[in-house]
């Protein structure tokens, strides 16, 4: 069964282009945690009030793979979903894609659970429950 | 008497810069704090420290004049004064020139000294002193 | 009589925070900037098309006053209105405002309108038009 | 033989750093280009030299390790070798390393190789000369 993905929308300024109109490299990075931000938000878990309740995330990996350009006013589709659930690491994947529907990134980010004193801890159970659902295969893209 | 400027150089990277190859406006603004940056730990105050010991800045105002653009790889020089040294407030007076010796930016920012809770507070006075050297009419540039 | 307001919301990231958990001062022009976009788009003339028609726009002074600090997650109102509008140069006038509706900055920027190549021109006509609208007193706030 | 490495030091500034006090996850990639654009320079390819006649890079795959946070104000020394010279393809390695010698990123950096209308070509001779002395194993960081 494929996992369910949460896909969130996000429109190209000209503070994230650069020379050549195309979007930095790094500022995918900005528009990932942008989505995983609202991604938290909708399975009923925003980061703001798990930090408040003591649990933070840090990036320990990303891979990046740029697969075509995007541009000023492009409107992205942004799709994440779970890799992997593990005890105190989160594996999330995630795509955008933009409006001619061409492959723009593919990306894959390793976020560590840990306490506000940044050591680590495991994932709330809570969470691990809410986050169940976006984990599987996801259907490939042709 | 002219007031003594501190110059700082900063060559401008692909991230700085937007569509149509030059520096995005609001980028001047984290190249001005890199320069203020260097601006105190030249005059014996580095921030840091003086946050370590329970005083920071926060801009109130930021003042920007646009006059020509900078491109990606112009090594700028940033030069910076003290326009105003009052009790709680610092207005220091920046420039921003081309290799060209083009006038780029004229930037005027008012700093609030405060507490690390945020509370306004009078600035140190050995931080007063060693301001003083830069307060005054700059050199008019032609 | 009152000017109308264009009102935009966004979403505050860690992307745009720095220590001591508030939005960085530089990133409320890029704020700006987004605001600006959805304000043309919305008045019938996306940059990107006027753009593809030989007129952009440069900042050419940028005033910003902070009033307040923004804080990670808070969801901000950003009400942007016109100034002035003149031959050659837009002054747009900007509110940021945060979900204790609380003033966080007050900004004003004059966009300078010219030919793709760089050099000054008249403002379209029908780009006056749309923004004729949004030129006027802007109801005060207490 | 280990292979010669390049050196690139930079100063964080509050820009750079998020919530909580540390470098946000992104801007290293921003220091990545900034260390990469002075490596060009300093083997005698700057890369606006290398645009001009008519060679362009750009970044296709990055992958990176986060291993401890750098924070507001740290000296950064940033080390960049070459993990593979393909005919269209340079792999670039990185490590970033904190003022107390602790190992802060290790990052991946894949570059193809295209003319300035962004089709593939294959990297110019003298280029590939210039980088073969960075190429080879890294001294291992005990």
């Amino acid at each position: 069964m494929a996992a369910q993905t949460f896909v969130y929308t996000h429109r190209v300024t000209y503070s994230e282009c650069t020379v050549g109109n195309h979007v930095y490299y790094a500022r995918y990075l900005d528009l990932l945690e942008e989505a995983r931000n609202e991604f938290f938000r909708a399975i009923g878990a925003p980061l703001l009030r798990l930090q408040q309740n003591g649990t933070a995330f840090f990036v320990s990996e990303c891979h990046l793979h740029y697969r075509a350009l995007a541009r000023y006013d492009d409107l992205l589709r942004i799709e994440m979903w779970v890799e992997e659930l593990g005890r105190v690491r989160l594996t999330l994947g995630s795509r955008i894609i933009n409006p001619e529907d061409k492959l723009v990134l593919e990306a894959t980010t390793v976020l560590a659970c840990t306490s506000c004193e940044e050591k680590p801890k495991r994932l709330p159970p809570e969470l691990v429950k809410a986050l169940e659902l976006f984990v599987g295969p996801v259907a490939p893209r042709d």
